[in-house]
């Protein structure tokens, strides 16, 4: 197989749900559904790789809370372990404006968001576990840029692809990805046909035998 | 009192919200109110009687989750007791269009859902306790159809009405319906008296007074 | 400084945000961030001062759940203390109605409120922990009008000023407002200030430096 580009990766990873990509993490036995993480809006998606930002209480006198998004693109997703803490904010209007200015493809925050209705206005995809308005600022600090986090319960290191949409937030180790794609991109084709056989008069239990669609999200055998 | 046709039964929930019915189950003693289940979307409402599936964690090997959508139809909600488990769906987008096409009233999960959008899409309601795109298959399975389950704390058995809204799902028992329905259009029509009056420039206290409404909500004496 | 009147207050503080509002509270050592109440609906905004009513378990018989809303109007906010409650609601569609009418800025709830949809509807502004469609009717009752409440872990005395928008609540003291109304506007001004700059090219980072704008966020020395 030749090696894709990363642009080409991003493009085949938007093309498919995080349905479709959970069931594919699925078959090759990868846990990589975040869990509690929403977007905004339910009308927000994103697909990027990963620059990652680790929190930690604040020291005293307090640390800072991260000025890094000046340096950040497309194709990039920021991902911000503020370990779950809902009482403090890491992201706000100014770098929801400041990135979706320099195009950068959203941000992941295990933990909450504030002035949230700019996220909105701006159609800057945000998935957190809520939002609130109290600052960060003294209450937490950046520990480490570039260092594995954990999101969701999941295991996030940096060049990581993140895919997130309505349902939530899957995520693709950079080392799996080719075989992840391949076999989500399998799922949703047996979807599609399973729908054509059931539009044109067929029981959903026969539509789906016919495709062995359920082998498909089993654990491919080692 | 006449036997009422099961259509007219549907005819006239549809006609209440849950907040009325809810008062009305309070009247008699019902506890019908299920806690913790929203609507995907706000604007989801739907009235039907159960067809029950109880779910448990999956064997080993694991059983199946469920094919059963392709023998039910109009006046029938889907009410699915996955324990209030948030980690697994027993729930997505072919059982969703399938359902959809079929005119199936709606789909209540003690558990969560996935593909939100496709129920968004379709007007299909659904009602749960959030999101997810993790499927249940081989974390899950069927463990009875048609048996009692519990949904929100409150115990369904097949053929109780259920009733959803933006503020939840309530369950009148099929051997209440009756006394429950005319409870709730008292209620209703109390409170279309009540606004006329303030409309009319009565206080709300008086309004209140004048038509009897506290007492409509207590428990009736036995 | 010239004493402000209760008009002019209200206006300043519809002009500001909850962010805004919360780092000027930061600044001057105030905790008035309300935790985990939120608008029924996004867009919906308010600030007003606060009208208490503190709520118990019921005892036997029931006490009553509420008649005041008749004699209140326009710049006041109700403020329901229902411990936190989430399975007996404590305002609905008949109070929202009135409330609506007399141009009351809002309602701030402790616990849940019922019939949602009839807030979206009229635009009138409901803050809570959730919805729900059952009845506090015989379940709590009211232990205090105007007497101090405990708001999303916030103190509330009478006529303190509350705001709300989005990202939640927050709670101005009405002897604190004068001092916390200008750090609002300052905070307000430097970061439309940290726009036109990164607007014109500079880095977010260096904006900030700019404008002192983490100094602003940060308690104030004594």
């Amino acid at each position: 197989m030749s090696q894709l580009s990363e642009r080409e990766i991003l493009d085949r990873l938007r093309a498919l749900d995080t349905s479709e990509l959970s069931d594919a993490l699925d078959r090759h036995g990868v846990a990589g559904q975040c869990h509690g993480l929403f977007p905004v809006d339910r009308a927000m998606h994103f697909a990027g790789q990963a620059f990652t930002v680790r929190y930690g209480p604040a020291g005293s006198p307090p640390g800072d809370v991260g000025d890094f998004i000046d340096d950040l693109g497309p194709g990039t997703v920021v991902v911000l372990d503020n370990q779950g803490r809902t009482d403090a904010t890491v992201w706000g209007d100014l770098l929801t404006s400041v990135a979706s200015v320099r195009g950068v493809a959203g941000t992941v925050i295990d933990g909450v968001c504030r002035d949230s209705s700019v996220c909105v206005d701006l159609g800057y995809p945000v998935f957190s576990r809520g939002r609130w308005m109290r600052t960060g600022k003294d209450r937490v600090q950046v520990e480490a840029y570039q260092a594995p986090v954990s999101i969701g319960g999941v295991r996030v290191v940096p060049s990581d692809y993140l895919i997130g949409d309505a349902d939530g937030v899957v995520v693709v180790p950079a080392g799996e990805v080719t075989t992840v794609l391949a076999s989500a991109e399998e799922i949703r084709d047996a979807e599609q046909q399973i729908r054509k056989l059931v539009g044109a008069g067929a029981r959903l239990r026969e539509a789906r035998e016919q495709t062995g669609y359920h082998r498909l999200q089993s654990r491919a055998e080692g």
